[in-house]
C-alpha cells in the first residue's frame, strides 16, 4: 500500500491525460478537486494487485460523458460517492476497494477523489490502458458476465440505475440516455466484482505508470529538456507526426463530441497531411490518405513544447502539437476485445485493426467507412 | 373482494378508453392479453379502498410511451410483472396489492393482468380518474412524498431504475429518456405506498365506474339503441359537439404524440368547428376560437354509432364523432394538483383551468400559448 503525496496527484493527472489519447475528461479539474480533498486532511491509498485479497468486493468508478460538457458544467463532487453507495444499497455489498475505469485525465482522478471521501483503497489498475467514449468498452465488461447493476448520478442528487440489460451495449445505449438526461455528464459505478477478477481481467500498475510519466514531463519542464523524449523513454511510444492544427471540427452527437481533426506537418513532416478522426477520444490516424494507427492503440497528441496532453476539448486551431503512438495492452488486442473495440465498433466497416509495434513500421490503409 | 369475470374484462378495456379521454394505449390490445390470462386459468380480484389494509405494500404499476408506439410495437407481456418485482427487489418490501396509475384503455388493463401473472389483488381506484400524458400527473405523486425508486422494464428484459430523484418532474424526464431509449414503450412500477396513502390520495371505485360504463355501451349497441345516451346516463356527462373529423396533425415528439385535430359539425352545431390540442390525451377543446374545456376536465371522443372511445392513435379523417365533456375528479382541481395537472402545466401560459360544471354553460375563454 501506498499513500499518494500532494504532488503525485498532479504526475498522474499529466500522465492520465497523456495516456487517455485525448479523453477521460479534463485533467486540470480532476487534479484540483482531488488536491483539495487531500488539503482537507483525506488521504488516498493505491494498492497493488498482489495486495488485492481475491474475495475483496470491487467497484469500479468514473464520470461519463462528453468530456466538452465536463468541461463547461463542473462537477457538484460527489457524484461517483453517491453512485457507489447506490450500488451499494441496491446489491448489499459493502466496497472494499476502488478500480479505474479507465486510465485518462479526469477519469484516473475520479476513483482517487472518491476513495479518499469513502476510505476505500484505490487499485493500481484500470479497465483500459487508456480512455474510450463508451462504458462496455472496458475490460470488466469484455472480460465479465454483465456488469449490471450500474448507477448514474449527476450533481443535482438524482441516481439512475440500469439494474438489468440483455447485452453491455444496451448498457451504454441505456445509461448514455440517462447521462444526456441529466445533462451530458455524470458519475458511475458498476457491480461489484471479486478481487480475482480484476487480478485477471484489468490491466495492471497504469496508475503507477501515469505518474512517473507525469513526473518524467514535469522534471523535463524543469529541467528545459525535451519533455517530448521524455514521454517516449517512459513509455513504448513512436513518434508519428510534429504539425499544426490546420482544421477541427466537433459536435456533440448523441452525448458523445464527435469530429475530426487536421495536422499540417513541420520539419521531416513538411507537406504532410495528418487527419485525426475524433469520438471523446482520437480514434483514427490517416496520413496524406492512408491509415496509420487505429484504436485501440493509442493516438497521443501532445503540445510540442510542454509534452502535456491536448485533449480533444482542448484542441484549437493552430495549435503546434507531436503526435505519438503507442501500443494498446495484449488485454485490448484479443478478437474479444476487438469486437468491441476495435476500428469496426466504431463505424469503420472495411478498416482492421493493424496494430502497431515498436520496431515495425505501420502499414498504410486506405480508410472506408 | 370481487373476482372478475371473463366478460368484465371487454367492459373495462370499453369504459377505461372512454375515460381515458383518447389516451392511457390501445385498450383491445390490453383487452386481449388480460383475456388471455383468465384463459389459462389465472384470475384477477379486486378489493375496494375499504377492503385495504392500512399497512399494506401498494404498488402502482402502467405502461409508459406513446399510445401509437405501443399499438405498433407489441408487448412482450410480462414487463410490469419485471417493475414489480425490480421494486420488490431494490426496496426490500414484498407487494399485498396493486393499484393502477390511470384509469384510461390499456393502462387500467395492465394492473389486472399483473395481478393474474403475481397473483396479487388490484384495488378499485386509480390516481387519475383518466389518462395523463406525464407520469408525475398522478396523485401519488402529486400528494407523497416522492415515489422513488420507479422502475422501467422494457420488452427484452432490460430494467432502468430511477433510484433518486429530487423532483417528481425530475423522475419524469430521467425515466422518460430511457423510455425512449427502450423503443418509446415500457412497463412501469413505482416505490411501495401503504394502504392508508392509497385511501387518502386515489379516485376511488373508477375501475367499477369503467366497467358501468363499458357494459351500458355493450348493452346498448346490443339493444340497438344510443350508446351515447346510455354513456351520459352512466356518467356526469355532457353532450358539447357532433362532427366529422377535418384535419388531424400528430407527431412524435420527445417520445409523446402532440398534434391537433379538427372537427367540424353537423346537425345543431352545423357551421362550427371545434379543435382538440393532443398530448398522448386531449388536452383543451377549442370552439370557434373559444376555449370550452381544458386539462383536467376529460374531453372525450367517441364513435357517433358505437359510442366506443377514438384514442388519439386511431383517429381518422372523416370519422364522424360526438365530444362529451366530463368533470375531473374533486382530487384533481387543488390548486396542488392544478399546478401539475392544469392547462399551464401543459405550456398554456395564459390559460386557467376554467371547471366545467354538469349544470352550468362553460364560460368561453379566448387561448394564447
Amino acid at each position: 500500500m501506498q499513500r499518494l503525496k500532494y504532488e503525485d496527484i498532479e504526475a498522474i493527472a499529466i500522465g492520465a491525460a497523456i495516456m487517455g489519447t485525448g479523453g477521460g475528461g479534463n485533467p486540470y479539474i480532476g487534479m484540483l478537486r482531488c488536491q483539495q480533498e487531500l488539503k482537507r486532511g483525506r488521504t488516498v491509498d493505491i494498492i497493488t494487485l498482489d495486495e488485492l485479497d481475491d474475495d475483496a468486493v470491487v467497484v469500479a468508478v468514473g464520470g461519463v460523458g462528453a468530456p466538452v460538457v465536463s468541461s463547461e458544467k463542473l462537477r457538484q463532487g460527489e457524484e461517483c460517492l453517491r453512485a457507489v453507495r447506490a450500488i451499494e444499497d441496491v446489491t448489499g455489498c459493502k466496497v472494499d476497494a476502488l478500480v479505474p475505469f479507465e486510465m485518462g485525465g479526469s477519469n484516473s482522478i475520479v476513483p482517487l477523489i472518491v476513495g479518499a471521501q469513502a476510505g476505500l483503497p484505490v487499485i493500481d489498475a484500470d479497465g483500459m490502458g487508456r480512455a474510450f467514449p463508451e462504458m462496455d468498452m472496458c475490460t470488466f465488461s469484455i472480460y465479465g458476465e454483465s456488469t449490471t447493476p450500474v448507477a448514474f448520478a449527476d450533481d443535482k442528487g438524482n441516481v439512475v440505475v440500469v439494474k438489468q440489460a440483455i447485452t453491455e451495449k444496451t448498457i451504454e445505449r441505456l445509461g448514455r440516455a440517462a447521462v444526456v438526461a441529466m445533462g451530458g455528464a455524470s458519475g458511475y459505478a458498476i457491480a461489484p466484482m471479486t478481487g480475482a477478477f480484476i487480478k485477471k481481467n484489468s490491466l495492471p500498475a497504469t496508475m503507477t505508470r501515469a505518474k512517473v510519466l507525469g513526473y518524467a514531463v514535469m522534471e523535463a519542464n524543469r529541467a528545459n529538456s525535451d519533455p517530448i523524449a521524455a514521454v517516449c523513454a517512459c513509455e513504448d511510444a513512436k513518434r508519428y507526426f510534429t504539425g499544426k492544427v490546420t482544421d477541427l471540427e466537433r459536435r456533440i452527437e448523441g452525448g458523445f463530441a464527435k469530429g475530426h481533426l487536421t495536422i499540417e506537418g513541420f520539419d521531416q513532416y513538411q507537406g504532410q497531411v495528418v487527419r485525426i478522426d475524433i469520438q471523446n477520444e482520437f480514434l483514427v490516424l490517416t496520413r496524406d490518405g492512408n491509415v496509420e494507427i487505429t484504436v485501440p492503440d493509442l493516438i497521443v497528441v501532445l503540445d510540442q513544447y510542454t509534452g502535456h496532453a491536448i485533449t480533444t476539448e482542448e484542441l484549437r486551431f493552430g495549435q503546434r502539437c507531436v503526435v505519438l503512438g503507442m501500443p494498446a495492452d495484449d488485454l485490448l488486442k484479443t478478437r474479444r476485445a476487438l469486437e468491441v473495440i476495435g476500428p469496426k465498433a466504431f463505424g469503420y466497416t472495411t478498416l482492421e485493426f493493424n496494430p502497431m509495434g515498436s520496431a515495425v513500421e505501420p502499414q498504410s490503409k486506405s480508410i472506408v467507412g
